[in-house]
């Protein structure tokens, strides 16, 4: 037996790429290819797959892998990582047997050769599909449509700096085959049910990945939700407002900050409950309008809010 | 500038497939294809080509690449090989950009994604041309050629365990490319070139791969060469046996053996001078005739002939 697992906090593309390359070592087997094995090749996962993953393998009638978290003593092959710390436990009593991958290169190492296909591209999703052109091995549909999710949720719709011309070249033909005319809505699609806040509480929502900062002295909180459309939490703003107020009195901010980052559109809906209101117009350049402004082209908390939110601050 | 470089003491895969890899990079960024290279791309070798490696240039007349040794501060790819120690010096200070192989999983790691297609086949020539056809870039004639020779090289004339079926398939689309007829023919034109030992002193013959072994207490000296065919030699058996008697006396061996491997036959021709000849009957179920025996299907020094000498001493 074959174990096919992809990274520690599975996504996608680590889940979908597991399904995927199984079956093409099984059915190239069969075919006499490039590479053989002789042993049955099963997907499994490290941990329980996000709601997106969920809503994809669902969407094309696939059952979720069984969770794998240790690889002592077996046959593995890697996808979408080829570092150690990234792989299951005790990967160097394991025989790794393969490895697709679109990342950097890391740390395992093999005593025999062995098939790693690794490519500066957007998702091992596209890896795949070039594997599967390359063996001749026939792509079912619904796998089709599991890289094409892969790829689109890993170039963010294609918006991630990662995108490669082959990509999209790529997604065209998968999308073919599965018989999906809409690339972008099928993005959009599978990009809202991580966005899906819902069934979240406006603490939740704010709390999900939220960091503290010491910006001269003042204590401030910076939260990001990334969503596909804004309308997905634009009705919870007078909520999520509400709530960062309590925040702030409990916990003694200078300012609370929540960026509402669209992906689709390119840019931020900054919420902020701040003593002192002139900071944000320091820092962006826009004054605050009952306590939002929109930030076009800023997506990056580390990039494009902290250091400017630091500077307006400090002077 | 890419410096595309294969391993330390370079055998004709390793400086062919440099050659070859330089060429396809540099075509591959004129047609925008998978991976972009903005600079240009130029093949280097660790060191002086073997005979073999000089004879295939110079047939196709390609020029020998620089000799280059230190990568620090340069940008490599690295072809038929993934380990630092057979690198250029301080491959850590370098940046590798991409890597080509047929070998194990080796210890080079890098902080970005880049293309690393490894495959476990019979040589770089191969997986090179598998790029090719990949990316739509057009073979030349003569590159062609010098990746059949990769191939017939390393893989003795499809002789090697590593052989694969794909060796044999790209061989024979090279060869069409190249317009060599005979593929078996062209094989043996370039293995002959490093089994030409007519320039070699019979002393220089026996001692080019000499090993000394102590078995049971006896000085036991076993040599071999590869030729592609034994009449390459045969007129220099009794010179041979003269020098092998020299040492033996000179040294104080229990016996000298000197492994003539015809790689065509897939056979050996042993001779030897030895104080109990009874030994090698033990070993090889044969006796000497004229301090000669023809030993079929024996090629290796390692697993066919030490373990049943060592045998034969021990009782």
């Amino acid at each position: 037996m074959i174990y096919v697992v992809g990274h520690k906090n599975p996504d996608t593309d680590s889940v979908c790429s597991a399904i995927v390359f199984a079956h093409l070592l099984n059915e190239w087997k069969n075919k006499g290819g490039l590479v053989k094995f002789d042993e049955e090749a099963v997907p499994v996962i490290q941990g329980e797959p996000n709601p997106e993953t969920k809503y994809v393998l669902e969407k094309f009638g696939i059952k979720v892998p069984e969770i794998m978290t240790d690889a002592e003593g077996k046959k593995v092959a890697l996808v979408d990582h080829s570092e150690k710390v990234q792989a299951p436990d005790n990967i160097d009593k394991a025989e790794v047997v393969a490895i697709v991958d679109h990342h950097k290169i890391g740390d395992v190492t093999t005593p025999n050769p062995i098939l790693f296909v690794n490519l500066p591209i957007g998702s091992t999703g596209t890896v795949l599909k070039l594997l599967f052109d390359w063996t001749g091995v026939e792509i079912p549909k619904d796998l089709a449509a599991l890289m094409l999710a892969s790829i689109l949720s890993d170039t963010v719709i294609f918006k991630s700096a990662t995108t490669t011309d082959m990509d999209k070249k790529v997604s065209e033909e998968l999308a073919k085959i599965a018989g999906i005319d809409n690339i972008q809505e099928f993005g959009i699609d599978i990009k809202s049910k991580l966005s899906d806040v819902s069934g979240l509480s406006a603490r939740e929502i704010i709390t999900r990945d939220f960091k503290d900062f010491d910006m001269s002295g003042n204590k401030v909180g910076v939260g990001q939700i990334e969503v596909v459309d804004l309308k997905l939490v634009e009705n919870r703003v007078d909520e999520l407002l509400d709530e960062m107020k309590k925040m702030k009195e409990d916990a003694g901010y200078a300012g609370i900050y929540l960026m509402l980052t669209d992906i689709m559109k390119e840019g931020t809906l900054l919420l902020a409950i701040v003593d002192d209101e002139s900071v944000v117009e320091k820092a962006f350049g826009k004054k605050l309008e009952n306590n939002k402004v929109w930030l076009d082209g800023v997506m990056s908390r580390k990039k494009q809010v902290v250091p400017p939110l630091e500077n307006a601050y400090s002077s």
